[in-house]
């Protein structure tokens, strides 16, 4: 079976060709500027490839309700052009094979476990933390969708109280994206993070504020596998940090072995690192 | 089809007999008291009675997983005597029909789904706020279990600046439960939330807190409907206030009418009332 597969984004589509064991044989990385001009070279990239089924993971807010008129739409993005654009339909014009279509992270969270961190799991959380917070989130072995789909990037955080930055977050100010994603991470500091390695006062602000949205998706969702990838979680000294908040936001309130013993199996890396996405879209693909 | 259904709750038993319409043709109250007493009455309740199926909803911690030697257990509880013990098993014994087994709001969620507020909706979230905040959730037509089960009420709130009660939960002191449980409303202000009802300020705070933990739901699971319900929600005047500070907090971002127009609609009371527990104990009977 070959395997279609496009991870969106906000700054470049990767599409890549693979196979049912989330092979990829083939990718190429095609700018996002216009719809047209970005679709144009999408198209191209698929036409003569036999594919059987194709995956779409695609930056957000999307349509994801089938009945829904504007079902495959980009809906209300301030991305200048892509607001309202029907890219599925536009897809379904040019390649005719069955296309499934979700969040690009949860599309991550489906490749993740299917042939990644969650492998064997019924249940599990993709966050990505980078340019944005975007997290994806499977529950009794389906991906959440819902009146709209999670924005969990966005949900309010306590202020650290050594920290007096407004925050970024259009929408929020302070709300988790705000205070935790990449350019907060600059703003607040004057440099990129990447810059910023060696300021531990910058790592102990992100780990509380991340390990305290990781808190209330544990209480809420009961995952049974955390996966924290994107470019910010590169600083892996991140991880032994926010397992030890979290740890202790909880307090012994949630008696199981992966909080108390095994929690270093319980936050971890994505397996498939930067082929999250696109493994993702594969695993959409697979699916149908 | 005659239906059994039991509300296991740490004051009450409720144990009813009731059909596949949500109508309960017969019920009982019996005291929580120590497990040999309360089931025994439980158990004789049950005799004679012809049911094809059961239907348990308890108070927890509960162990939700079918192929854990602990399933049926009520876990970690501070209650005296419930600690570790195995109430699945005990009834089994006794009762010789398929058992269907969930936490008290999981129940209440799917009983509003089946006959109530979320009637026709593949997604809900019912919170209950008496002595202390319990929350069930159905997304993509199932309830969620997991790790563990969803510990909900816990989640971390930010403090109102008007507040300086140190909070009540003995695991995290000012988390959700700790702010704004009936018993954090008595110890904030010396009375009853029920004695309170003229008092703006109570509301104003009780509000605040329950709307950011409507809003981190939202944004996590994005139910199609949130069903509000136990001791404090009596006083309805809450929900307008609930409403207006959700809509605040979110703050444009979730473009749905659900948020804009129909925000009465979407953040409701139970349509089951008292009966939202011994109902849900029935819709789990019915699903075996």
């Amino acid at each position: 079976m070959i395997l279609g597969a496009i991870e969106a984004g906000g700054t470049k589509f990767v599409c890549g060709i693979g196979n049912q064991n989330g092979e990829i044989l083939e990718r190429i990385t095609i700018p996002t500027t216009t719809p047209a001009e970005t679709l144009k070279q999408v198209i191209e990239f698929f036409q003569g490839k036999q594919i059987d089924a194709l995956g779409v993971g695609s930056f957000g807010p999307v349509d994801l309700n089938p009945v829904s008129p504007t079902y495959g739409f980009i809906t209300s993005t301030p991305k200048k052009n892509w607001n309202s654009f029907n890219l599925i339909g536009e897809l379904k014009k040019h390649i005719n094979v069955p296309i499934g279509f979700d969040t690009d992270v949860n599309a991550a969270a489906l490749g993740e476990m299917e042939w990644g961190a969650a492998n064997g799991l019924d249940s599990c959380l993709y966050m990505t933390v980078g340019t944005g917070v975007g997290v994806g989130a499977i529950a009794e072995g389906r991906l959440i969708h819902g009146m709209l789909h999670p924005e969990m990037g966005h949900i309010l955080v306590r202020r650290h109280e050594d920290d007096s930055f407004q925050g970024c977050c259009p929408y929020h100010g302070d709300c988790l994206e705000g205070m935790a994603a990449g350019p907060a991470i600059e703003s607040r500091w004057g440099q990129k993070g990447s810059e910023l390695e060696s300021n531990p006062k910058v790592w102990e602000l992100e780990a509380y504020y991340l390990a305290q949205a990781l808190v209330n998706y544990i209480l809420i969702l009961s995952p049974k596998r955390l996966i924290l990838g994107g470019g910010v979680m590169k600083q892996e000294h991140l991880f032994p940090l926010i397992r030890e908040n979290v740890a202790k936001l909880l307090n012994g309130y949630i008696k199981h072995e992966n909080i108390f013993g095994k929690i270093d199996e319980y936050i971890v890396p994505p397996v498939l690192g930067d082929n999250a996405g696109l493994c993702g879209a594969l695993a959409l693909a697979k699916r149908l």
